[in-house]
């Protein structure tokens, strides 16, 4: 099984689909960047995975689906509504539908198990709950949005502010009285092996600890979790993951990723480009593998997939 | 100032507003016909008269946006999403902006000014409340949703079951709580005159009656309120008007028309192909006019507004 964040895992995803064609695999996906917009529930993780296992991702922007249509948007910008948070149109049924399930009473996990059926998809998607858990960023600098020391949603710092302003803290909202989605603890116990997706540490995997029990499931199977670096040579592939790590006092390298996942991951799955630091990263009571992590190709991510398999 | 339904109003403020270029004109709208779908508020009333002032309404279907798209509903078919509501890429944006708006606290008075400011259009539109009022319809037949006396929502009726059903009973759920909008009562007060536009008069004009304090003030204008008869020749031009009056225990056509509105409506115009029931329409203690009623053309719908205006 796998914990999810959004694009990196969205590809790792990808590459033990290829390796392991036909065979059950879970992954436990954040839902720290969930947000309400113009009343529908987007769950921006979720559909990047889904997207993406459904061969249907936007490969130039990272985000959405391919060949998008942008009508709605064009017109909610004529009403000068909000339109930061670029919606496409087929991006929107989805929200539409998920909103509109929702409403229904359904809950997150359902809904989400009737999209990956839609869309064809084999890999059993589940957020890590039904509750609602919400990733608050603190800026720690004067913004658009607000002095410094304003608490902002997620989706304000990560895409209104282009995560260009220094975070001084965050915290997922919820959290606490979140239960696990159904499934999740069962599987956290039950996997032969437990994949930690190159993910941000902070802000898609952070939110999956948060939830009461996952924590613990983790520890108790440390030997089996490994987990693949998001920060290579010092910075992360996408996003803010290197400055985030800093800005919240872990040292931004594999190192520093080695020493926040010690307590549960037993193996770290680093770059050829950080080969130079395994000896430091098992110094802090990690093992380490050193691989091409960067998935540049779905034959990279299916090679890497070998990898952590064999690992 | 005008009471409104959808189509038949939309055209009738199409006719005042040439007839009265730049003039102070202020039109009331049902909302009983609103809806929550995917999580979005649906106005169609308020919709159909914004997209007709604005010149972008559709003339083919008689409801929604021209040049209309539908990548959304495509896409949400695929997903086996309900469909059912045909909701354009353009018509969407209305939903989302107005729902993200109302989400954000604005009263739905609020937003339709916003609406019609961005769409450049003069009237003076508002919702006859800011609180949620459904017009909800007992079936008297057994349907596709179920057996004979269930009650269902309007747009079930009107939409899912394109009106093809008999009707035992009509009521406007949240009305009795209801207030009236800012403005609505003292525009009545104020205006100069009244029109009651062609529009439905149980599922149009009932749910702007059924809020508190809206049928005394028109009882105390009666002599100045004007009402256009939806009926022409038996039967509506456009919808269930006729056979919802039968079933509902009133004769469907301009006297009895006359009969139900008379108690607040001072003047009824009715089309030349009912003139010779004018008569009959007086003896209800209705002042009759008779003109060509139905709106084919601007053209038409502005004699029309003359004839109201002068009567």
């Amino acid at each position: 099984m796998a914990l999810c964040g959004g694009v990196g895992a969205a590809r790792m995803l990808s590459g033990f689909v290829r390796v392991l064609p036909g065979q059950d695999l879970t992954a436990i996906v954040n839902v720290g960047d969930d947000m309400e917009l113009h009343g529908l529930h987007i769950s921006p993780d979720l559909d990047t995975v889904t997207y993406t296992l459904a061969g249907m991702d936007n490969q130039e922007t990272g985000w959405g689906v391919a060949r998008e249509t942008w009508a709605v948007m064009d017109e909610l910008a004529r009403l000068h509504g909000e339109d930061w948070f670029r919606l496409g149109d087929r991006d929107l049924a989805t929200h539409l539908y998920r909103t509109g399930r929702l409403r229904a009473g359904a809950t997150l996990s359902a809904v989400t198990s009737e999209l990956c059926e839609r869309r064809g998809i084999d890999v059993r998607l589940s957020p890590v709950t039904d509750d609602e858990l919400r990733t608050r960023v603190t800026l720690a600098q004067a913004s658009a949005l607000g002095p410094a020391g304003l608490e902002v949603g997620f989706q304000d710092y990560f895409v209104r502010l282009q995560h260009g302003v220094a975070v001084r803290g965050v915290r997922f909202e919820g959290a606490e009285s979140a239960r696990p989605a159904p499934g999740v603890l069962t599987s956290l116990a039950a996997a032969g092996r437990i994949v930690v997706c190159p993910s941000n540490p902070v802000v898609s995997i952070g939110p999956l600890l948060a939830v009461p029990g996952v924590l613990k499931a983790l520890t108790a199977r440390r030997e089996d979790v490994i987990a693949v670096s998001p920060i290579v040579a010092g910075a992360a592939l996408k996003g803010p993951a290197d400055r985030l790590l800093r800005e919240l006092g872990t040292e931004a390298s594999v190192v520093g990723v080695a020493r926040l996942y010690a307590p549960w991951v037993g193996t770290l799955v680093v770059d050829d480009a950080d080969a130079g630091l395994s000896e430091d990263v098992e110094a802090e009571g990690v093992r380490c593998v050193v691989t091409g992590t960067v998935m540049t190709s779905p034959e990279r991510a299916a090679n890497l997939a070998r990898v952590v398999l064999d690992a």
